[in-house]
């Protein structure tokens, strides 16, 4: 049966930065356009060349292999030639395949926004992709407001789409602008526009989250006959953000209802990058990726303790909506709960520990698991502690030093001047080979304090842990009030890149966060010895 | 002209518990339940009684005013009678005005799962139905897997729901449980089972966020008759979580494609407490809200400089699909915004304090707010702390008494007998009309110990203080690393029953939990006063 094909077009880098918070250098442009250029996407579109010195800086040259290029940017100005509009000059110089040409459909917005005719504004679009197409590139035009402009005023808004049709652009992009419109609307516009003589095979979709609903919005578009999907990685873009592209390519390729009909440059192999796609991605932004995320996120295939969770085990498949690992994600049934021995053996495999399945010493590292947890520990969060408590349990590691004691001391007082002031002093005592170390710090506060005291004086290894750092610290009190139990998780990293999560419990904050950066330390001083034996071993 | 009404059943309590990550205590589910039923949610299901501690303690007590209090279980027991089977019994016996039952409804669920043939299972659902209308509560019955059931055995999905139906539930919720299906199929489905005979209204639906499409889906089951939706707050939830209650009530009041015939228990003014109800919650889970959010989240109104900023300060309305006040939330762009001073306005008047808006004091106040706010405090989930901060910039408050200084130290050595010991200990001076009061107490943290000081001796307050309770401690971390802005929020509660939060944020963990125990007792010293003034009054 021959498919049809849906053409996945990423504004990441345009739309995309607008996100609050995001703000991509030309080496992040660089990163993400040959990711999502080896991932297999059709369109990239990298930002609006001459509006700003970055996207100027990433036009300069092609960026993309396989990729179309795509350089946005605004029509023609009312009152001058397309030869003489500076800005069109700039986009139509740029080092990109095609142009996508933003053009308002809604009248209302002619008059306010642009302050020219409808007249006018149709004859900017007409122009522009004319002079695109001169230039030897493909032309495309994002309908602005196409949905409430056709609501508004109907033979405007398809009067701008047929221009732009009618002057050659390949594809014209009916545009969601604010994000309200809903899924049974999208339907009955879409196919309105398709009656009026614009074939489903030239138009687009640009559909924004506003009420939580782009993606099903982008899908209504495809039903109704569009080609063409206008979206983000993992939604990022401006207010709510875009139409999630993992989510999407997901879809297509895996509900029989849309993969029957339609497939996109993502077959089945390149699909089990997607999860990694998805999580390079949020790296690159220096945040960490939504658990929750359809598809991609770790908590995706993820079954907590509960009535669930030993039927899942009997037989996975029917407690999940497709495979984790045809997106190239994992089945994840929490460490602790009533899975028991097979989970503890595939979590013990993941990090390179095999056991056996009647190894009682296997039983032990459960037994203490589970008590650990009923008291506070979380391990589900905190691998490296994991890892340490069961090579600990099961193996061996070397005592790298023990701890003597510490003394964490915070005052706030009035100085001699009568200002407010408030000191946070830690004082570490660990005895290396026998010898005692004692280190005093003081930091911004207690944490800070013993962590700078902690790490100040390791003795021979000191040289070992400089390039640690503490990535994140999180706090969560785990029953109400001052007397409550207290779970501390740190994130950290290195030099190498790797990062790993520790925890510590105690009812005392300070004691907890003391457990969970010792795990860290420990954890680190293990994985340079990993790292020692894999290199003489080669 | 008449709307249909849809109602609400909120499943945070329940499935919302099954999110990696999220464990209320009973404290949490208290404060939660009160949140849904002030806010006007048709239905609060609280969790399975019988099934762990915390579960049954919830029920020992009915923790709704005006919403129906629900509790989930599973039906009776193949082969044993409704009243011999004893989790039926306890679910029957819970304080809750309904019973909401899980079912399975795709057959092959039926022999694995349950291991009982398809006869059993629907008497199961027919007795436990009419057991619970007996016992003279309100019954419903969650299909499980409804609509891949349905695909996998139509006439066995339709037999479950009508067994349901037929028995007298409510209503009969079709569940997504995998989350897989596409809103299309949805609809289908949903209108297949009408025609089968169950009406619309009798017809619930429950959807999760697997494919991103939780809402969609939901919205697909009301346009096709279905007359219940479940959801959850934030939507939090198993997997990649529940249809999000919080977008589908905002789209189903303000969208017109909706408004227009169908209406809920929100009505224009509750509304408007919509981004708050959001916030409060995460606040209550101890992490950041979404600013992606739909309608709620900091960015949904928000527009970074570019090609739409100037345009939206033209006029707003047409870069929006909903007004931000509609919800509760504000515009994100404008310098002197007056959304936010009547916001402000009213967020006083429902503390009982008046102002003018034309008053300067005001504006100082929303400029220290939003100052402050920048620097990591959160008055939204703090009102205490939010009115002490308003009766102070605004009014005048007393100053009971003042703070010279404190003093924490925790140490952790080994004692004369080589056992591990930790001791907390807290110094507090304060000066209460003149007079330094000094006071000295040991704690299970240093928190713990810094409350026990602070309250040890406040001279001639000490009486007023004595019934003072810590509810709740709550520690946010908010930019990764131990040098990281603390947030610290303390829930407090008295002899009245009354509860406050409080917000302190500090670099140091120990000085803001200081800052937020010493609102908390000015703001008890306060209500004191006030509630005397009163009853001088009355």
């Amino acid at each position: 049966m021959t498919r049809e094909r849906i053409y996945l077009f990423d504004t990441t880098l345009r739309d995309g930065q607008q996100t609050p918070g995001v703000d991509f250098s030309v080496e992040d442009k660089i990163a993400i356009s040959d990711m999502l250029d080896a991932f297999g996407i059709d369109y990239v579109e990298g930002g609006y060349p001459g509006a700003n010195p970055t996207d100027t800086a990433f036009f300069s040259q092609k960026r993309t292999d396989k990729s179309a290029f795509v350089a946005f940017g605004m029509t023609k100005r009312a009152g001058i030639s397309a030869s003489n509009d500076p800005g069109l000059a700039v986009l139509l110089q740029a080092e990109s395949d095609a142009v996508c040409f933003v053009a308002k459909s809604w009248d209302y917005h002619v008059r306010v926004a642009l302050g020219c005719s409808n007249e006018e504004n149709l004859e900017s679009i007409r122009d522009s992709v004319a002079a695109t197409r001169q230039a030897g590139k493909e032309a495309m035009v994002d309908c602005e407001h196409f949905f409430d402009g056709y609501k508004a005023n109907p033979d405007y808004a398809l009067a701008c789409a047929r221009t732009a049709h009618e002057a050659g652009a390949r594809w014209v992009v009916l545009c969601d602008t604010n994000g309200g419109t809903q899924p049974d609307e999208i339907r009955k516009i879409v196919k309105a526009v398709i009656a009026a003589g614009i074939p489903g095979s030239s138009l687009g979709i640009h559909a924004h989250d506003d009420t939580g609903q782009a993606v099903a919005n982008s899908l209504a578009a495809i039903e109704a006959g569009c080609r063409q999907i206008q979206g983000t990685l993992n939604g990022i873009g401006e207010r709510c953000g875009n139409a999630n592209l993992v989510t999407l390519i997901a879809t297509l390729a895996l509900k029989e209802f849309y993969s029957s009909r339609f497939e996109t440059a993502i077959d089945t192999e390149r699909l089990t990058g997607l999860t990694n796609l998805s999580h390079a991605f949020d790296e690159l932004l220096n945040r960490s990726p939504n658990h929750q995320s359809p598809y991609v996120g770790a908590s995706a295939f993820a079954t907590k303790a509960g009535i669930h969770a030993s039927a899942l085990l009997k037989d996975p498949r029917t407690y999940e909506h497709v495979t984790p690992e045809s997106v190239g994600n994992f089945r994840k049934v929490m460490v602790s709960d009533q899975g028991g021995k097979s989970n503890f053996i595939n979590a013990l495999k993941r990090r390179g520990i095999e056991v056996a399945k009647d190894d009682p010493k296997l039983d032990r590292l459960i037994s203490i698991v589970k008590e650990r947890e009923a008291s506070g520990y979380a391990y589900e969060g905190a691998d490296a502690s994991f890892e340490l408590l069961a090579r600990r349990t099961l193996g061996t590691i070397p005592e790298f030093f023990s701890i003597e004691g510490f003394r964490v001391m915070v005052e706030r007082r009035f100085d001699s001047h009568g200002r407010l002031k408030i000191v946070s002093e830690a004082v570490v005592k660990i005895a290396v080979d026998g010898e005692t170390l004692m280190s005093v710090a003081e930091g911004d506060g207690p944490v800070n304090a013993l962590d700078r005291a902690l790490r100040k004086d390791f003795g021979k290894y000191q040289h070992e842990i400089d390039d640690l750092l503490l990535a994140d610290f999180k706090v969560r009190i785990l029953n109400g009030g001052t007397e409550a139990i207290t779970r501390v998780l740190i994130e950290s990293t290195d030099s190498s890149g790797a990062r790993w999560w520790t925890v510590g419990v105690s009812e005392n904050v300070i004691d907890a966060s003391f457990q969970a950066l010792m795990d860290s330390v420990i954890y680190k001083l293990m994985k340079n010895r990993e790292l020692a034996g894999k290199i003489a071993a080669e």
